[in-house]
């Protein structure tokens, strides 16, 4: 069944939605936002109407709802869904989010970074979808098959794990980038020379999947003459360096549970 | 001109010089360490003869001394290398880590996380080179540019800075990863689910090399309400809560100093 679709929402998470849904074959009837420059824009990009004004949000067989968390219960209020489905994109808010005037609440959550301007493989990207009856869940679950082919079902405790491991993984990990970037330019040094190695890091973990047995460097070996000269490199700037102490000591903390787990199979 | 190449070490980086120089033309004569195990193994990958005997180091134009940044000094005295090159491969020491016997003391420092096992796109990987006269700078730039695309020369301190960034952007980007699946895997949720998300991070950053430009999730939104939630989910996991709060607020910094940088612009 092809579903008529309103996305709701000017955010990354809103722009991929406008991108992605289009090629499963469902139509996007409209996108509704309150920020006129980011849907103008969005609409730009993907030929998808625009409209602002809500008391002319367009019937649909499912709303999709991905504005900031704070904003689900008040933006889903604001139309009558009828028979409609409607979910939200969060990986943080349960279904009961949703206004209690919708029939048929739902959750499809999207497991990726999403940023605006870039095209992503979609029908690889995890999505995590829950709804509060049958109905919903089938049709959610539908509509789900043809956006990925990597669909679970979630509750709130499961995606609000899974939100706290990706932070972890993506925003910390940029956030390592940010800071070596950082150091290597406030010292003149040339940030491109790193890219083999950031490449071939994240290739590693993603071929073997079992990051903790692959670390590598000063902190898992215990080299402590080499973690005292780079504390010593880093003593005129105490952020670094305590970052660099903390996640050096939790290194060796996690070394040491994986080594008992070797030794206990 | 071809060189006869003697490898001294067994860790990491020597098996990676064992794979990465026959391709370049010159050969390696003899890969000596004091590790049997370790020294026949990668023999056995390469076929390159191993010697465990120092009074057996064979003749060569060039010694690549690739063991623990301890063991530089001692390893490097213990065989006379006559008029030819010695290089040591790390980050962390100076030329004069090698012994003072020696003439002709260089270093040749590869960027890169290698791991036992792995085959790489060597031509990429950043060589930083040195050397304590023009004869020996001559010779080692030679076969650094044989080996590599991605040659520039360094000194003790560059490449020291270096070193700490490629534990950042490397080893901690690593650790984020291990915290991650573990966090997952103690919830019995299944980590190939993050798998695209983390590909795409580290694809955003290599194709915009601007990470702290590109920074998504709670903490560069100052998202308090979700910090909060997720500050809940860890609350029985105060070494996860720790690093989760000290990395969120650098985040926050160091957003704020992005934005003073914007608009000095």
């Amino acid at each position: 069944m092809k579903n008529r679709i309103v996305v709701i929402g000017s955010g990354n998470v809103a722009e991929a939605m406008c991108r992605w849904i289009p090629a499963t074959g469902h139509g996007i009837v409209q996108l509704f936002a309150r920020n006129t420059a980011r849907g103008n824009h969005i609409s730009g990009i993907t030929g998808i109407p625009f409209e602002s004004d809500p008391a002319k949000i367009a019937k649909a067989d499912i709303y999709i709802i991905s504005v900031s968390d704070k904003a689900i219960g008040e933006v889903s209020a604001i139309f009558d869904a009828g028979d409609a489905i409607v979910v939200h994109t969060s990986g943080n808010c349960p279904v009961s989010e949703l206004s209690d005037s919708i029939k048929n609440r739902g959750v499809l959550y999207p497991l990726q970074t999403f940023t605006a301007g870039r095209e992503l493989d979609y029908k690889e990207i995890p999505l995590f979808i829950e709804a509060e009856n049958d109905n919903a869940y089938e049709r959610i679950k539908a509509l789900a098959g043809t956006m990925s082919d990597n669909v679970h079902d979630s509750d709130l405790s499961s995606r609000r794990k899974l939100h706290v491991a990706a932070v972890f993984v993506c925003n910390f990990v940029n956030h390592m980038y940010c800071l070596g970037y950082d150091f290597m330019e406030h010292h003149g040094l040339d940030t491109d020379t790193l890219k083999p190695l950031i490449r071939e890091t994240t290739q590693k973990m993603l071929a073997t999947g079992t990051p903790c047995e692959v670390q590598t460097g000063p902190a898992v070996r215990e080299d402590y003459p080499t973690i005292g000269k780079h504390l010593e490199t880093l003593n005129d700037n105490t952020e670094l360096a305590n970052i660099y102490k903390i996640l050096t000591e939790s290194i060796i903390i996690k070394k040491w549970g994986i080594l008992k787990k070797i030794l206990r199979k």
